[in-house]
C-alpha cells in the first residue's frame, strides 16, 4: 500500500492524498459504502461502480464468517471474486459486531466468546482467528481485532479495555507475520485507537497504535452515542498524534455534517451504515437538507428526487414517485433511496477533496453545514 | 392502434406481428411484465428499458386507483410521466384483483362493491367508472370490466356471469363513447371473453366480443388452477373464432411453457406475475430448466448464473453468490433474480417471434417444452 499526501488544507487539518493498492487507487478524503454480506443493500455491483462510483467497500468479518462462512469465499477465491467486485475493498475486524449484535458474549483476555444472532450456534473470536479469517476473506486493508467500549464507559473500564486491545493489537501483528496472504495481492494492516471519551486514554492509545507503524491506523469507539462534540474533541487529539504520512480512519462516522467535520481536523477514510440504512427508511440526504419522503407534503410534488442530478435516479424519478413507493412498500423505493443517499455522501466527500485542493475548504464546509442542517 | 399481421406459422396458428401505438411498436408475441402499482418488482426503469427490454407492460387498476389513487396520476399527467416509462403501458381493469384481493366484494348488476386490501375502505367498481379511471390512469390498452370466475366453476353460474360480463362490456362501450381521452394520446379499448372451462360457453363468449368489432382482443379466466390442457382446449375455441386481424391477449399467463403453447395456438399478448414473483422467491427460469437457488447444492457453485448471458446479471454474479444473497435475505437477490427472469422471458418471446418469422417455430418449442420442464 502506497499513501501519497498530495495537499494539506492551511485553515484546518483537512487534507488530499491517493492510497494506492493491487486493486486500485482510492482518493482521499473518501466514504466507503457497506456492504456487509457482500452486498451494499439493494444496489447492484454495476450501479455501484457506474453510478456511485467509489473506490473502496467495506465487508463485515463477523457476517461474513457467519455467512457464506470463510470457507466458501476461501473457494471463491475471495470476497472481491465472490460478489464481483474488483475495486478496493476493506473488511473490519467483526469486534464491534460481536458486541452490538451477538447474544451472550463473553470478552476474555484469550478472545470473545459469543452467540449467532442467526442461529444461536457459539463461536470464538481471538486476534488470531480473525487474523486468519481476514486472509481469507481477502480484503485490500484488514483490521485489528479489538474492543469497542460503549458509551457512556467508566473511566476504569475504558483503560482495562485500552491495554487489552492493545495487547491484543501485538497478538494480531504476530500473528500475521505467521500467516502469508491467501491470494495473489497484499492486505494492509491498521490498528485501531480506542479509550472511549478520555483524552488522556485516546492520547495514550494514539501513542501507543503510531508505535507499532501499521500502514495506516484507525479511530474506533466513536459514533456509539456521544455527543458530536466529544466525537470531535476525541478526534482531533488522536489525529495530532497519529502519524502524517499514513492514512487515517474513522470508523462508523457518521452524518454528512460529521463527515465534513472530521475531515477539518485530518481524517482521510470513513464507513458507516447511515446512508444506506436511512435510505431504507425514507430518509434523504441532499446538499440543501434531509428530506422524509414519506410525508405527504411530497404526494404531488412532481419535481425531480434531487436537482442535482448526481446520479440518475435522482432526475429520473420525481418526489411523488418515491414516497408512492415508499407508501407502497416496494423494493424500488428502497433501491432509488439507497442509490441518492450513496451518490450524494460519495459526490460530498470528492467535493471536499476539490476544495481541499482548491484551497477553499474551509469556507465550502462552513455553509454546506449550515445548509445540511435543515429538513426540507 | 394499428395491428400488422407479418406472418403465419404453417404449421400451427402461431402469428408474427407488431401492434403501433402512440407509444410505440409492439413486436408480437409479446410478454408484458407486471408493474402492478406503478413499478416492476425490484427493477429500476433503466434496467426495465435497458436490459429486459419489453415493448409493453401492465400496470394493474385496482392497485393504481387504491394507491398512489387516481387523482395523483391525473396530476402527474397519467402514469407513464408518474413512473417515468415513455413505452407502452396496458391496464387491466380491476376485475380480477376485485375478486382475488379484497375482501367483502359484492358483485352485483350495477357493479362490484369492495374493500381495499390496504384499509379496509369501502369502495365501488362500475363498468362505467372503471372506464374513467383507465383513462386517468391513461395506458395505451385499457380492458373491459368483466368479472373472472372462479376454478372449478357450476356452469349455471359461468354463463350467468358470461352474460352479465357481455352486459357490462356495452355499459363500458357506450360510456367510453362519452368519456374522451385524459391526454394527448389515444387509447385501444380491448373486450374480454369469459366462460370459464365450458367450450359452448367459450364460442359464445368469442363470438359476442369478436362482434363488438375492438381494436384488440382478450381471453380472460384462465390460468385459475385448471389443468393446462383444459387451458390450452380453451384458447385454442377462442382463438379459432376471434379475428385474425386483431391483437389476441391470454391474460395472466403463465409459465414459459404455457406461453409458447399458447403462441402455438393463435394468442400475441401474455402478462404474468410469475417471473416476478417466482424470482423473489428464489426460482429461476432457464432455457434448460428450472432453479431453486436457495438449494445448498448451488453454495460453491460459482458459474455463472446462466451462461446464457441474456441480461448482464447472469454472468456477472455467479450461482453460489445468488444462493448467498437469498440465504441471507439480501434485497440484492430478488433484484438480480427478477431480471434474469424477466429478461429469460422476453427473450423467450422474441426468440419465438424469430422461428415463426424463419419458419421453424413448431420444431423449435417442442425441443424447449421438453428442456424447460427439467428441475436443475
Amino acid at each position: 500500500m502506497e499513501f501519497n499526501l498530495q495537499h494539506k488544507d492551511l485553515q484546518s487539518k483537512a487534507r488530499a492524498a491517493t492510497i494506492a493498492t493491487d486493486h486500485g487507487t482510492i482518493e482521499t478524503p473518501i466514504f466507503m459504502p457497506v456492504g456487509t454480506v457482500a452486498s451494499v443493500k439493494a444496489v447492484h455491483q454495476r450501479e455501484l461502480k457506474e453510478d456511485i462510483d467509489p473506490d473502496i467497500i467495506l465487508g463485515n468479518t463477523y457476517h461474513l464468517y457467519l455467512r457464506p462462512k470463510t470457507e466458501i469465499l476461501k473457494k471463491a477465491g475471495g470476497l472481491h471474486k465472490f460478489m464481483g467486485w474488483d475495486r478496493n475493498i476493506l473488511t473490519d475486524s467483526g469486534g464491534y459486531q460481536v458486541y452490538s449484535l451477538s447474544g451472550n458474549r463473553k470478552i476474555k483476555e484469550e478472545g470473545v466468546k459469543f452467540k449467532s444472532h442467526i442461529d444461536g450456534s457459539l463461536h470464538t473470536f481471538t486476534p488470531e482467528n480473525v487474523m486468519e479469517i481476514q486472509r481469507d476473506i481477502g480484503g485490500d486493508i484488514i483490521m485489528a481485532f479489538d474492543e469497542c467500549t460503549p458509551y457512556p464507559c467508566d473511566y476504569n473500564y475504558a483503560k482495562r479495555s485500552m491495554h487489552m486491545t492493545h495487547r491484543w493489537l501485538d497478538r494480531c501483528l504476530a500473528h500475521l507475520k505467521r500467516t502469508p496472504f491467501s491470494y495473489d495481492y497484499t492486505q494492509a494492516f491498521f490498528p485501531i485507537v480506542q479509550g472511549s471519551t478520555y483524552r488522556e486514554l485516546r492520547m495514550q492509545s494514539a501513542e501507543y497504535i503510531a508505535g507499532v507503524g501499521a500502514e495506516g491506523n484507525a479511530i474506533g469507539g466513536l459514533s456509539v452515542g456521544e455527543p458530536a462534540e466529544e466525537m470531535y474533541a476525541m478526534t482531533e487529539v488522536v489525529c495530532d498524534i497519529l502519524p502524517e504520512d499514513k492514512p487515517r480512519y474513522l470508523m462508523g462516522v457518521g452524518t454528512p455534517i460529521n463527515i465534513l467535520e472530521n475531515i477539518a481536523l485530518g481524517v482521510d477514510m470513513f464507513d458507516c451504515v447511515m446512508p444506506t440504512r436511512n435510505a431504507r427508511n425514507g430518509m434523504l440526504f441532499t446538499a440543501q437538507g434531509t428530506i422524509n419522503i414519506k410525508n405527504k407534503k411530497w404526494e404531488a410534488d412532481f419535481s425531480p428526487i434531487d436537482e442535482m442530478g448526481i446520479t440518475f435516479v435522482d432526475t429520473e424519478y420525481s418526489k411523488a414517485y418515491l414516497r408512492h413507493l415508499f407508501v407502497a412498500n416496494e423494493y424500488l423505493g428502497k433501491q432509488i433511496a439507497t442509490i441518492h443517499n450513496l451518490g450524494f455522501y460519495l459526490w460530498l466527500v470528492r467535493e471536499a477533496r476539490k476544495r481541499i485542493l482548491a484551497g477553499d475548504f474551509i469556507p465550502w464546509k462552513n455553509g454546506m453545514v449550515n445548509q445540511m442542517d435543515k429538513r426540507l
